[in-house]
């Protein structure tokens, strides 16, 4: 039998639109991997008549509820309340997740109040899926044909309440295995991937290929249904081999996290250590890079010179290079990669220099105009990037950051990175 | 008459976690500000079976339907047939319709296909909502006392085709105004925030007080509905003070962007520098301040000093220092932010040093320990932070920016900063 889900999210905020609803979209993707049809999402407020409205409506139509908020001490636990009087169940009180929701805040030194503890009260006989982000335990039950499963709303929260508590327990419902895997590429954009797609996409049922975008990146995921793993994955790989063979070195790994996950191990792995100087990406260059668990075993170090002075000081700029040729310009990204690699004594060293806006600089360079460089042992090499003055701060500063480590993932890979 | 809204969004790609419902958290935000009370999102896919049961239950419960989605050619413009016969109206071709459609195409250069035509069926004797933005116009009408508008699904239409297109239509039925305030805090946790408050929240109805937490900082909405604005600002007033009052120096702001704009402005206002030091959060610190528009103004720059070598060479680190107490000790912290003041040539430097996992550190320091410190010209001063484990090291790294900038904002603030 194939199972229809429907998540519902309770939340005034997201009625408001303080937030997006961006659990939802997790859980969708969770679900589709798991081959669950979501049929539904429905968004209420913190109403109880609303909720209960909502509830019996999903307790009709979907034969797997999920609910995302609602769990904590500000709404009364309205979604717990809610789900177990519509299956006929009574809240009992729960003594080990009273103790985990206390330990959780002594843990975080943070003072709990009275009203926390209303968490610990939930459905008789559910499946307690215990939350080690937060404190609002989740539960799962089974009633009247229907499996219903609470997570808490906050994303930070949910993402992990899904992947390590609510999957596992759905995997058993879904019949067959889907498994899939994600070509992740860099330096082409969606458009011109999916034109080269798109016959051999709408010609294909299982494995099925989907494009996405995001951060100036593009991944494609492939995605099959079979009886057993292994007769998935071998659907899967003559088309992972076909698509990464027809974009070449645009691909950047498969079913790798980032392309900073890839810098970072491809210096591991030939153990070379690495460091960063930034000027317009501001720290995000660094950020990125110890973003990545274990990234100390490469990374040494970045500095951030947002003025001309520390360029000189720190980085060992020349002066007269920064009057002739401008703080943005090919000189001055070549100089600031050069210097940081001696400074912090590093075998490969990023730079980024350029106009990340509101304005121009007192060049009058464009928003948009950008230097990227690598300085490694054989040599330096740099790149002029115009990203346009249209995508905002915030993404042209992701680009620039992710066309340097672009160029040091093509270095470490021993691909052209010259041009 | 209060309006109550439903927002209707038909797109297989939202079911399936593609993209998230962005169009749904701008419209709401949007009626959320012309009085309107949205009480439901619903979400179905590209079918007509669950599109007519949606739409069904929305004339039932609301008054205002807004639909967004399923009106291009790829989906048979489903939405606008659905919507049509629900309120036993025909569609109609429009030939004006047609001739923009026509015209949009030759303007973008692209090749028209016979399904676009389609687009420019409408439902007889409705407002057209002219598309300047893609190919399929929105419409609306009123029927059986309920008002339908419906808008494209795709973000860079559905937003200009709201504001300029369904906006003014729905400016005439709402009844006042709707203003509100943010009051941001830090150090303060969700839910004695919400103890503090909860009886007040209660009793109140307008103004309304609504709390949100998010990455270990709090804030509080207060909105008010009023004939003007004039009348909602003097509704605001009383309680954005007495909030205020009620958590004294744990409000850094009321409608400011973020702790770091506040850190930003108040060195500028004060003709201050600043820079900082980082170790455990890897370049966050000066990516965040770096965030900030027009940053440059007073942050001069940062070192990532992610090894010892580092710590001693580029900061001036004493060796002796980082062998008796360890890099993650109050100790280095100092010596950092210190150092960084005097390298960086800046008024204030802040600087972190802790253990963000995801394990434990050489001498044994569990994940979680943090030690942030600011330099200033009137001396230096550290905090110990002990964040607990569970968060995730991007949440506990955010945290640990965040108590940094708190340390100055208190300190240019003239606030107790040293306990």
């Amino acid at each position: 039998m194939s199972h229809t889900v429907e998540i519902l999210s309770v939340g005034t905020e997201l009625l408001l639109g303080n937030i997006a609803n961006t659990d939802a979209q997790m859980l969708s993707q969770g679900l589709s991997e798991l081959g669950l049809n979501v049929f539904w999402h429905t968004v209420v407020g913190d109403n109880l008549q609303r909720a209960k409205e909502a509830v019996a409506l999903a307790k009709k139509r979907a034969d797997i509820i999920i609910t995302t908020g609602g769990l904590g001490p500000t709404c009364d636990d309205l979604t717990k309340n809610v789900l177990a009087e519509a299956f006929g169940k009574k809240l009992v009180f729960d003594e080990p997740s009273a103790q985990r929701i206390c330990a959780y805040f002594q843990r975080t030194g943070r003072v709990m109040t009275d009203n926390n503890l209303q968490q610990a009260l939930l459905p008789e006989g559910c499946t307690i899926l215990e939350n080690d982000w937060g404190t609002a335990p989740g539960c799962a039950f089974q009633a009247e044909g229907v499996h219903v499963i609470m997570l808490p709303g906050p994303p930070s929260e949910c993402r992990p309440m899904f992947l390590y508590r609510a999957r596992p327990y759905l995997m058993s419902l879904s019949e067959g295995v889907i498994a899939s895997h994600t070509i992740k590429l860099f330096g082409i954009g969606e458009s011109t991937m999916e034109a080269q797609l798109r016959n051999q996409m709408n010609a294909m049922s299982n494995p099925t290929l989907a494009p996405y975008a995001k951060e100036g990146e593009c991944e494609l995921r492939v995605t099959a249904k079979a009886a057993t793993d292994a007769e998935a994955q071998a659907l899967l790989r003559p088309t992972v081999q076909q698509v990464t063979e027809l974009f070449g070195d645009k691909v950047y790994g498969v079913d790798v996290p980032s392309l900073e996950h890839v810098v970072i191990h491809g210096c591991k792995e030939k153990g070379l250590t690495l460091g960063c100087a930034e000027s317009c990406t501001g720290g995000l260059i660094a950020k990125r890079l110890t973003d990545v668990p274990g990234a100390s075993s490469a990374f040494r170090g970045g500095i951030v010179s947002y003025t001309n002075e520390i360029k000189k000081q720190v980085l060992g700029v020349p002066d007269e290079l920064l009057v002739q040729f401008g703080a943005v310009s090919s000189e001055t990204a070549k100089a600031m990669a050069e210097g940081a690699r001696k400074v912090l004594g590093c075998d490969i060293a990023l730079s980024s220099t350029g106009v990340a806006g509101p304005s121009r600089d007192d060049r009058n360079n464009e928003v948009g105009t950008m230097f990227v460089a690598i300085a490694t042992p054989e040599g330096t090499c740099v790149h002029a990037l115009h990203l346009g003055a249209r995508p905002m701060r915030e993404r042209l500063r992701t680009q620039t950051a992710s066309h340097a480590f672009d160029l040091a993932r093509r270095y470490l890979s021993g691909l052209d990175y010259e041009n």
